[in-house]
């Protein structure tokens, strides 16, 4: 068994505010590339209103395109109950549910409060059981909001407690406007490691000002061995235009390859595809190992 | 005092290898504005062969531009008895030399042994000390050759030893073409910091692969407290066209200083520079942060 567990987020992290339109063709061949990469678990799109993310418009058709066997190991977000009812029947196995760690980013985002959102993530965890699909958790701007501004480790704490007691399998933390610094990031995250256990416990950095890659580290070191990031470093937030995105997958895991510690990805394949992508997107992404390529002497 | 200490390498390091002409004026602009910004070092020019790097024929200028007072607090790069002639002619205070870590490497950048390059740096520290000039030394290629492979933490130390025994002041160890990882990086940077102290080590990492603010962080664990990086991330190595630059000053500055550790560079003013780098240069450049700009909380 690998020690690094990861979750690929570029589909849906990636592309829900990507600017130009991308085909459900792109996505259904990023996709299957991440799987044959040797990417645990993709999360493949959002089962949001339409009207609200036009990106993830295509979610029913992408995992029908997908097949029974990728159906069942993809993980999609769930906004709502409503979005639960179109991801069963869509074939779906692993949702993940958000809530925000500040009410002020969760109104904005959410549209109501974070009691609200916990009551509606207790019900879709108790049909979702019943579905026998499995719930992930993930708090949204845990270190910092663009509203509230800093956010104590407490807040996040609280409401990871209440997505584990809802029925969450884990909670996934999430650095949404990647204000987290790896200080910041050894107090949550190990104390979050701590009172709910390493197999409970997922990061979600954002490489918005340089330290993603860091923040792994710092992460890696109290503990955490689950981290979500995307192929290429794709991805960013509605509300920082200017921000780069998610912190980039194949970095990260080779980092953490040379350090010893696998998660049974194969980074020359993510290379490959992570240059697939910036070919079919049109630009270069803000990865930098897919530019630079392995070191010489493997390269060679 | 600051705890950490910066080297602002991004006139040397940062334009030696830049594509298109960088005019003198916008070199002049750059050294100020680190200055005004807080930089305690800048390494501003190189006086190396004009023939051999075009982009640095310009450093008897620039020094002169400086006037006397900048002139005594930049550090310039001399890579051979030659160029300290002309840096002690130009009036520099404070220089650089260069020895790899790997024979091949050496031949092919200094065109001779490492034997011969350590002799020419005895030759450097003697000349300089009369002229009450300070030398500093860097280890190039340090953690991997494009030549010979990884190098292992002893044939750097077993540099520095020499360096230092010369009487460099202290010598910066270099990851010229960004394959050092955390767990490298504190092999090597807690020896160095055991053997020599931390007031004789200096950090110069790169970026090519996305780990310099994780192998600033990791260095950081084990003692270092002096680093090196350019501005916007700007420069890259000669045998690595598709490498991006160093890693990034105002990235990493700015996470040190998110930690509690302070440099004394004012982050704000940097990266006003940056991006006024960027529009001199006509194009984005590697760094996150002055796109991104500071926490939505410090820049309201």
């Amino acid at each position: 068994m690998s020690e690094i567990r990861f979750v690929e987020v570029s589909p849906r992290d990636g592309f829900q505010n990507w600017p130009d339109p991308v085909s459900t063709d792109v996505k259904e061949q990023l996709v299957k590339g991440l799987f044959e990469a040797g990417m645990e678990t993709v999360e493949a799109t959002s089962f949001v209103s339409p009207g609200w993310v036009p990106q993830m418009a295509d979610a029913e058709e992408l995992l029908a395109r997908l097949g029974p066997e990728l159906r069942a190991v993809v993980r999609v977000l769930v906004p709502n109950s409503r979005g639960l009812g179109r991801a069963i029947t869509a074939g779906a196995r692993q949702i993940v549910v958000v809530s925000s760690a500040t009410e002020e980013f969760n109104r904005r985002n959410l549209n109501r409060s974070i009691d609200e959102t916990v009551a509606d993530i207790v019900e879709i965890c108790d049909r979702a059981k019943e579905a026998g699909v499995r719930v992930d958790g993930s708090i949204s701007v845990a270190w910092g909001c663009p509203f509230e501004g800093p956010v104590r480790p407490e807040r996040a704490l609280h409401v990871a407690r209440r997505l584990l007691a809802a029925g969450c399998t884990k909670v996934s933390i999430a650095d949404t406007i990647g204000v987290a610094d790896p200080g910041a990031v050894m107090s949550l995250a190990g104390q979050a490691v701590a009172e709910f256990g390493p197999e409970r416990v997922a990061m979600h950095f954002h490489d918005t000002r340089g330290l993603g890659a860091a923040n792994v580290l710092a992460a890696y070191e109290v503990g955490v061995r689950e981290f979500e990031g995307s192929l290429a470093g794709i991805g960013g937030c509605p509300f920082a235009p200017n921000a780069t995105g998610n912190v980039c997958s194949e970095d990260i895991l080779h980092m953490l390859e040379l350090m010893g510690h696998h998660s049974g990805a194969d980074t020359a394949k993510l290379i490959t595809l992570a240059r697939w992508l910036a070919g079919a997107l049109g630009q270069a992404l803000p990865g930098r190992l897919y530019k630079a390529g392995l070191e010489p002497w493997v390269a060679a």
